[in-house]
């Protein structure tokens, strides 16, 4: 591995632009609300864009509405190496989930621009559409969506191509947004954790092994409902009383069953939710991930044993419905090793470790070589108000992310 | 015990009336709605009062609009045999619930009325007030109305004294409303069990034991609110995991410590309640009730120290609130008595079981003899459409009705 190039970001305009950014959509308490599609989204884009037109790239957006800002390289032809994220927020959140991303992209290339240099490779900083709901944007890229456009609706009604045309995409045109390996070389993602991993152990750079594949089911638990009073307990059937110890079976899941699994249920409803009535039902959601597809399927497969005979045992029925199924994406070997050396040679200790969350970089991953590089998220807290990284976690990572391109700019022959 | 009196009730007559005031109110699918000051309860109580000066009886209204109709006895300041319950309903109700105990005693009436006997005390047939929500009209015969008009205001926000203003009651007068063991020497309810214990084993005639005791918590359980992907299993604190083990704790308390307990926790809400979000937080409620409150007492501990386990194992805390203890009221053993004799000479099969709903004949019990006759709820079903008595069974509890008043008023002395 050669010595590393005497380049380095300049941090202090990487935590600028961050806290820039956060400027739009602004909460009183200092939180961020930038959903995607929402003028204050659509205000960040103008934003990031014409930052990406000062570091000296040329903008454009495609049919999903993707703003891909590119640095050409030395040779014209060649396949991009590409990073980027999104900018698009959940309703209540920080500054630092996607926007680092995105941020540290268009700084790294700010420094080539400014020292006047140019890699074999374009350079491209792509900016994904709508990450937190629907995953539009990188999907599109990858050629993945299946679905009808009802799908991509906005919760109040809104048509996805009402909301496309806003940013510049074209929902008739979304299979024109595909790409692949012969067009990017290589994508790798810079983030943060979103889980206290790295704090708890003190490292200031995560290597991604892969993005986990996640299923998320949805569960109905039918009792009887009865008088809460009237009703002696040897004659009841207790839909949340089975629906509680279903609760604990996944819990015990991610628990027990060796592996780095988590298993949560996150969404109860109980029916009718009167304290002076036994319940007659209980919908939950339940959402799996790991990053073996095997071992999902053995987890999946013991969950549902375990229901049966807790619906056996407490005199219930249950339907059990897979709403979600994602694939785990692997890192490619060859990125790891690269973020692992720069790693080394910047003096930053490094820890290996799966992203839990989903990443725009899961679907990207589908077609060409992925990589991610991790910061610490102080209390582990993400979508949430409190997101933080310190300014010198950010500026390291973007260090990280500068110099892995420009070894991937030599690992990756020009053909 | 006496021999029989060889009268009957026109159980065609009864049970037509039953069908007749389900008609005020009557759902599309054949289901009641009767909420307490709604115009279709004020017709309602317009139909009995006809119904009860029909029958020969004088009716007034007291502060609490409890509607009481009385039948002259034979001496004219005798202590009244009191017999009645409600014609208000929840919102989605069946025919029986309340009204069967109403339109029963003014078919025992109407009976001695149509045969010219006067008993030598007066009987009274009363419809108390606000039953299903606030049991309003029997605590204010009770003495027991301890809690601001606010309390009493309806849901819409309706002060009560309004309400009470439209059927002839008055809040400011409410204490006069009070009565005394001088005055009603005794009280007898026929009601639906609400329940399938008669059903299950066959039997016409319940025999109340009493009314049980009530006590009702709110439990707050904090964790920590976390995304449901990026926070390893070991660094969780889920509240729901906490809550779950806290409902069969619930449920553990009502079928393993021995006793006819029953508990329940029919309301539960997790927050935030999102598939990809650890639980922070989980409220729930807790319904517990039994006839004896020493043995209440004793679950009350018992859930506490499991709970305090639980939390302690969990990383969760938790708060439990008290919002509701009502002390159990017991049958007088001599109405119980009579009731058995009755029924035995009627050729009855009768079973001793307690009250686990509430009545109004609990409050009148807290200062007069009381007593309660359960004829089957088919399916133990209440508070629903589907609530059904055949009208034979209907008959059955009419007639021990009626047999019993007949009885004691020879228990009863005149003094």
């Amino acid at each position: 591995m050669p010595v590393l190039s005497t380049l380095t970001v300049n941090g202090d305009r990487l935590n600028r632009t961050l806290f820039q950014l956060a400027e739009i959509g602004k909460l009183p308490d200092g939180g961020v609300s930038r959903v995607a599609f929402t003028t204050d989204d659509l205000l960040a884009r103008q934003q990031v864009k014409a930052w990406m037109v000062q570091a000296g790239m040329t903008v454009r957006i495609d049919a999903a509405g993707n703003i891909i800002g590119s640095y050409a390289g030395k040779n014209d032809g060649a396949a991009a190496l590409a990073t980027g994220s999104h900018i698009d927020t959940v309703p209540v959140a920080g500054r630092y989930d996607g926007c680092l991303g995105v941020l540290a992209g268009i700084e790294v290339v700010q420094v080539l621009h400014e020292s006047n240099l140019r890699l074999d490779h374009p350079i491209e900083v792509i900016v994904f559409t709508d990450e937190e709901r629907s995953v539009l944007g990188c999907k599109a890229m990858a050629g993945e969506v299946r679905e009808p456009s009802e799908y991509y609706a906005r919760l109040d009604g809104t048509p996805i191509q009402a909301c496309l045309e806003k940013i510049g995409g074209d929902w008739s045109a979304i299979a024109t947004a595909k790409r692949d390996r012969s067009d990017v070389a290589a994508f790798v993602e810079l983030h943060v954790e979103q889980g206290g991993l790295l704090e708890h152990q003190g490292i200031p750079i995560g290597v991604v092994d892969g993005i986990v594949g996640q299923y998320r089911f949805a569960v109905n638990v039918m009792g009887r409902m009865n008088h809460a009073g009237t009703t002696p307990m040897h004659m009841r059937k207790d839909a949340l009383v089975a629906a509680a110890q279903m609760v604990l079976a996944v819990n015990k899941i991610g628990v027990e069953i060796p592996g780095e699994q988590v298993a949560t249920v996150g969404y109860l409803h109980v029916s009718p939710n009167a304290t002076n009535t036994v319940p007659g039902a209980v919908d939950f959601r339940i959402d799996l991930r790991d990053l073996s597809q095997s071992h999902l399927e053995l987890l999946v497969s013991r969950m549902k044993d375990e229901f049966a005979a807790i619906a056996a045992a407490t005199n219930t029925h249950f339907t059990l419905r897979e709403t979600l199924h994602i694939l785990p994406t692997l890192s490619a070997p060859h990125i790891k090793d690269v973020i692992k050396h720069v790693s080394e040679q910047l003096d930053l200790p490094y820890s290996y470790l799966p992203s839990r969350a989903g990443h725009d970089a899961q679907e990207i991953g589908r077609f060409t070589d992925m990589g991610m590089i991790f910061v610490p998220s102080q209390g582990g807290i993400s979508h949430s108000v409190d997101e933080y990284t310190t300014p010198e976690e950010c500026t390291q990572g973007a260090n990280v992310l500068l110099n892995t391109f420009l070894q991937l700019d030599k690992i990756y022959a020009i053909e």
